[in-house]
């Protein structure tokens, strides 16, 4: 695989995946995903007035000591389906940004980063279902609104610094900020109304949106 | 007041806003609207998880059982909070609208009309909080996810049909879609991060949008 070791972009990726090519999940991690697959379903299915331990015991065909002894809390169990989406999310964003730089270059890769994003990659909006929770519940202060606050400004970050590296002329700070609303904006309405926003509308936004930033 | 009767932008506001400029809420909106306050601030304070008809009769300061002749399920409280905030959306809409189509003509009315959904022309983010809220519900199926696909759809419409009058080199079907999503993602930083997204910073984003679309 051609990679770009020591690249801005690379090191880019690595900071956002969280661990390299080469590393595993852990026994640990690969237990605890049983449960925080039945977390997102529930989630989904259900809503967040309709999470609980006992409905993801039962989802999860374990006991509801099983999912307390990783989750005591609703808001706990909010927390790690939105960590475990976000796994889920920058495995394959590296994959993909990865396939995309490799075939066709860095702009190339950037979309399609912007793509997954945006939900606009594919069918399921279960992502974008469970980010929707999360943010809902970041409104009120505690450690959820702490904890979305974090991850998003440095998704802005993110898409700043490759801003930055790729369209050097562009004012990369608002820009960042723009198309995040753009990608959010999508995501919220490929969860909430998919018959207005199919993945393929969504797409087409995002691609149009890209091209301006690329044309001065 | 001067206003433009009969003009496209006319029928397109009081479309949208449903009355007239004349026309006074009824006795039994003000009686209901006493306890529509309580349940958005209940929803803002509590979250969708702590919102229930106990809670909204003890913030308004009247009894369970009249709230329940309104409203028996958190649903029902949810889509009336939604309304009652897309209601004052309205008529604040037509207020800012107005004053701006007089004073600087159609494209300062659209802008206008676009900071406020993007919760940008002032610092209080209560309607995007219970916005999000009910983003989030309508990811379920149900008469929830029905009024606000119906909603949304009817908000891109709108924009569509004001993009075709203002920027006619336009494409308006995907400006309209583009320019929602922008707005919608404001919105919700708005809510969930007001410190990435402060009101400014929102206005800014929402300005150099319009300003790319009047700029062919």
């Amino acid at each position: 695989m051609t990679t770009l070791p020591g690249s801005p972009y690379e090191r880019m990726a690595v900071k956002i995946v969280g661990r390299g090519p080469g590393d595993k999940p852990s026994r640990r991690e690969r237990g605890e995903r049983l449960v925080m697959d039945a977390v997102v379903r529930v989630l989904v299915r259900d809503g967040l007035d309709g999470l609980s331990v006992r409905r993801v015991a039962t989802e999860a065909g374990v006991s509801i000591g099983a999912v307390q002894h990783h989750f005591r809390t609703k808001d706990a169990l909010l927390v790690a389906a939105a960590d475990h989406v976000t796994t889920q999310f920058k495995t394959r964003a590296e994959q993909r940004t990865r396939e995309a730089m490799d075939q066709q270059g860095a702009t190339a890769a950037f979309l399609a980063f912007c793509l997954l994003l945006a939900n606009a990659a594919d069918d399921d909006v279960a992502p974008s279902v469970v980010w929707l929770w999360y943010a809902a519940k970041a409104t009120q202060q505690g450690p959820v609104a702490h904890a979305f606050a974090t991850g998003w400004s440095e998704t802005e970050q993110f898409l700043r610094r490759w801003i930055e590296k790729l369209f050097p002329d562009r004012e990369a700070d608002l820009e960042a900020a723009h198309l995040l609303a753009v990608l959010d904006g999508l995501a919220i309405a490929r969860a909430a109304e998919p018959a207005r926003m199919p993945a393929a509308r969504a797409d087409g936004i995002v691609r149009r949106h890209v091209a301006q930033l690329a044309t001065s």
